[in-house]
């Protein structure tokens, strides 16, 4: 049978802590992985895997993400405090193993470019670092920053500068074909995933 | 050539309003289509589509989910004021058509329920309707709310109360099976798509 079967409060509280953390984990369901970008005072270059990108707004352009409350140094945060510039780079297929890689505890001054393999890659008009690697790139310009009062998470705001995309990877409509441009997605922490359309729908209106 | 190619301000500036809303709107990569359901003073429910669903914490367990400014009314936001409880359904691949046609703006006291034909269905542990289609469905108690200064978009944060997941949907470490439960996901307003798994990896360590 396939049908639901509630979890209490109760049970929730008394679950093991890394069952839990999976279960909640996966319960935002699908998302995109991306890699960070960020530069410090010192021109030394960041990179950090997020998995939480959200839509702000289109006019002007703007992205959020979060960032995990600073009870310990949190390079990309402090970078993007320092240098108000930031890249979000989406990961591709091929580069699932080392953007994976870029999660991983790296002590302060060290880059994840040299641990991971993935090459920095500098525009002419954007001081924050791109991921060569990856095929759609956005440079981004820090626009707000709200603290979370029941966490300490932070959501960082920023204002899209400018974007790479191949020029066959838009649909005439504007959109970017994120499937075709062979694009990773992520379940939880850990489940990297691939897709295929299922459908395209029109604007929906009341009748 | 699938060498990216740059977009600039001036380029994004100068964009079509529709076009550039295509492109930013799919720059945030794969998504998860969820239903929030909520009920008002006067017990009629309501039914919202919403995209950005964000993973805020998973002890306790919160999820967040932005809503667009209050320049019209939006009846998810007030009934979540109002009764501090709503519901986040995600959308499962049989049901794509009739959970896009949640976001048709509806009249205020038009139930979507009536209009999708999607069936309300009440735990008797939480005020705000799930969707009965839906195998997965988080209960969720209003824990905080912040206004972007930026555009006016709204963040609800929503403590996890109650879970409703087929016992069959819960992998051993606590994951849910999100694509075995066949789950939709969707990539900016309009394109639903499916998925298979490409690979799980371990927690990433520097060495």
């Amino acid at each position: 049978m396939n049908q639901p079967h509630l979890i209490t409060p109760e049970q929730l509280a008394g679950m093991d802590r890394f069952y839990r953390m999976n279960l909640i984990n996966s319960l935002s369901g699908y998302k995109q992985p991306f890699l960070v970008g960020t530069i410090d005072g010192r021109n030394r270059t960041n990179l950090g895997l997020f998995n939480s990108l959200v839509h702000i707004g289109a006019q002007p352009a703007r992205l959020g993400f979060f960032i995990r409350p600073l009870t310990v140094p949190r390079h990309t945060y402090h970078n993007i405090i320092e240098r108000k510039k930031f890249t979000i780079n989406l990961v591709p297929e091929a580069f699932i193993d080392p953007s994976h890689q870029a999660s991983a505890d790296y002590p302060w001054g060290v880059s994840e470019f040299e641990k991971t393999g993935l090459t920095p890659y500098f525009s002419a008009s954007h001081i924050a670092p791109y991921v060569e690697q990856a095929t759609i790139r956005i440079g981004l310009e820090l626009e707000e920053e709200q603290k979370l009062a029941c966490n300490g998470n932070i959501l960082i705001v920023g204002k899209v500068v400018e974007i790479y995309v191949p020029e066959n990877g838009i649909f005439p409509n504007g959109s970017i074909d994120i499937i075709g441009q062979k694009t990773a997605g992520v379940i939880g922490l850990d489940t990297y995933f691939t897709t295929e359309i299922k459908k395209i729908l029109p604007y929906a209106r009341p009748n």
